[in-house]
């Protein structure tokens, strides 16, 4: 029912779904971290002039926009990043993350929506493909962190599709042959190339494909891309070199959508038939139509996709069990033994133990049911009995086993 | 500079700020969890026939509407969790916490702004008073959890102010004499008095002060509020009972802004002359609005006015330090040994310590000066001489003190 009352493309998420996504959100946050990033948070609405500086056609067409007002909301959290660095004084390089929400009015489908969340790790003032090396590696730690663990980078180079549209003579229409390029897995090869055809005409998109399908190593690809870039193809070597250790694939098909890429991009999969979890590329002159310009490059992990993929996975485990709350121990109480209740449940929690006591002043049993129903542990017992000895009654609701507990010991039991 | 390029009353919040800020959302979502409620989020746009159901006049005119669409950002987090909670069969008592972004057109002042964070937490399907003491007790765990050790929680039932306006006589207008009541802090006694004159007449005024005004102890608020609604009253007095321990203080004056509230009305002071830094109150009839109706209370915390205030207590320590980064050491690196640094620094983020390395290529001195500039403690060099001994040369930014140290001694170092 929720569903109708949510406008088209968003969704509400209840605790079953939420307790994941704060699992997956301060997991990535950790390793951000741990690399140095450090947060920046921007306001949802930005002025329409930001948002749509070098966004491209398609995603400004894609801006929810305000009512009597020059703004709308921020579609990726690049551009915004890319406005506060070309007006503050950052000591740079300036490693930023930000987890949060954008938003973009496409049509809905499954894994996409029209609110959705993105974890962005950017280093501005930064000219080194040392950047770029980092970037693959705090992607690799991050999915790591919430199982994935054999991620596939594809990496291109703005710079080599640059010169290839100059030197095979198509540079007015780039953009547009980019942004078709880029449709290959929606669409399919086929209908991209008819397309580019009726742009460009048949003999240039003949020595377009030639070497984009170049196949073989990153090196035999590489050697290819030193003959029409040298400087695009030696950043990417550089890139590889540095990220030993990773699965980096060179694909001169990798485009990525967006206008403001201009150096190395890259795209994140987790395997052959998914499509990707995360992607970015180098956005050096982004920052100068904001203010002053500098280096900057990032990456930028979909939530959403990653979270599709893991109940995916955890639906095929046999004993997968998500989690509905973070409530270790629901104390119980016997008629007229609330107020104790609540002392226990405060021992507990002075312990970093999540516990919760009976708000609607029911029943043992019905105490019970709630407990069971939300997959709660531990249920203490607390009536004339316990408090008589200064006890609780702690039952393990998986084994079934009660015991005459201290709360210090029920303490540790729960805790162990 | 930053400011011009964000709109009226929003912010950006750079690195100093947001590290600030995710301490004390970390500390408040803790308390939280602790007490065993559970994460729900919904999304930032909200149909406005959802968003005005029960608004009140001021917050309806508050909105941001989007263009061409009959959707606005949402206000609160209340109105959201009614249209969830009314239309999805969820387990009752339902706990709920939300910490995120509302959105008022309001005009900005010191500590309004916006767009701002509220931290909330809800009781859903409890008609208990119960709930709220468990409200006022969440509420004070979380001002400790981050430094605010004595809140005073204001009180008052809505009952009685509904009741008094039938005994008086002036229904018609309660709703306006209400909100002008909510103003007293604002725009002062004298003006709102007179205004209410305008509105019900002398007469009517002087009971309605009368008995507002009403001095002395809970004990003798509460009788004087049972001669005029004994159920609001006893509602009163077993929330006081059961948050025994905490500073509650029964005021008539208290009102609450927002149309949906049915029942006790809460608001959270730090001090007698610093504004509410948090408030809430029962609304029972919201849901129904939007589904199925149920009983409902909550507490909402206002993480802006919290964060102005922690600044202000820090701003009078005098080794105040605001912390610029999570990074604890900086490897740095001798020019030719950036491979080494990396795989040090990974050999700390293995043991959960923040490491960063030289993304740009400097001199040894110029990442120190990077180092110290972000307040990082400890600088970890990799040299030739390092690397031959398979040590690294660790300096403790703070007291100067340098170690040569294989990498587990330095982690011991760090860590401790």
């Amino acid at each position: 029912m929720s569903e109708k009352l949510t406008l088209k493309g968003m969704r509400d998420f209840l605790p079953e779904e939420m307790i994941l996504r704060e699992k997956v959100v301060e997991a990535i946050t950790n390793v951000y971290r741990l690399y140095g990033y450090r947060p920046i948070e921007t306001p949802a609405l930005e002025y329409l002039s930001t948002l749509k500086a070098k966004s491209g056609d398609e995603i400004a067409g894609q801006i929810f926009k305000l009512e009597d007002e020059e703004a709308g909301l921020r579609f990726d959290l690049t551009v915004p990043l890319a406005r506060v660095a070309a007006n503050n004084a950052l000591q740079k390089p300036f490693k930023r993350y930000c987890i949060s929400k954008v938003w973009r009015k496409e049509e809905p489908q499954k894994g996409r929506m029209r609110e959705f969340w993105q974890a962005d790790v950017d280093v501005i003032g930064s000219k080194s493909m040392r950047s770029e090396a980092e970037l693959l590696l705090v992607a690799k730690d991050a999915l790591a962190a919430i199982g994935f663990e054999k991620p596939v980078f594809l990496l291109n180079n703005r710079k080599i599709l640059n010169t290839l549209a100059a030197k095979i003579g198509f540079e007015e229409n780039k953009e547009t042959v980019f942004r078709l390029l880029d449709k290959v897995e929606k669409i399919g090869m086929e209908r991209v190339r008819k397309d580019i055809n009726g742009l460009i005409g048949e003999n240039k998109v003949e020595k377009l494909f030639e070497v984009l399908g170049t196949r073989g190593s990153n090196e035999e690809k590489l050697k290819k891309a030193k003959e029409i870039c040298e400087e695009g193809a030696l950043e990417l070597e550089e890139i590889v070199t540095n990220a030993k250790g990773l699965d980096v694939k060179v694909d001169f098909f990798l485009v990525r959508g967006l206008g403001y890429y201009t150096g190395p991009i890259f795209e994140i999969k987790l395997g052959d038939d998914i499509g990707s979890v995360g992607g970015g590329g180098r956005y050096d002159n982004l920052l100068g139509l904001y203010g002053q310009n500098d280096y900057a490059t990032g990456i930028s992990l979909g939530i959403e996709r990653l979270i599709y993929l893991i109940k995916e996975r955890e639906a095929k485990k046999t004993d997968a069990k998500p989690e509905k709350t973070y409530t270790k121990v629901f104390v119980a109480s016997v008629k007229g033994f609330y107020r104790e209740a609540v002392k226990i449940a405060e021992e507990f929690r002075k312990n970093k133990i999540s516990a919760e006591t009976d708000l609607n002043e029911r029943n043992l049993s019905k105490q019970f049911d709630y407990a069971n129903s939300l997959g709660i542990k531990y249920v203490a017992v607390v009536g004339e009995k316990e408090v008589k000895e200064g006890k609780i009654t702690l039952r393990n609701m998986e084994s079934g086993k009660e015991e005459l507990l201290y709360v210090n010991e029920a303490v540790k039991v729960v805790s162990g």
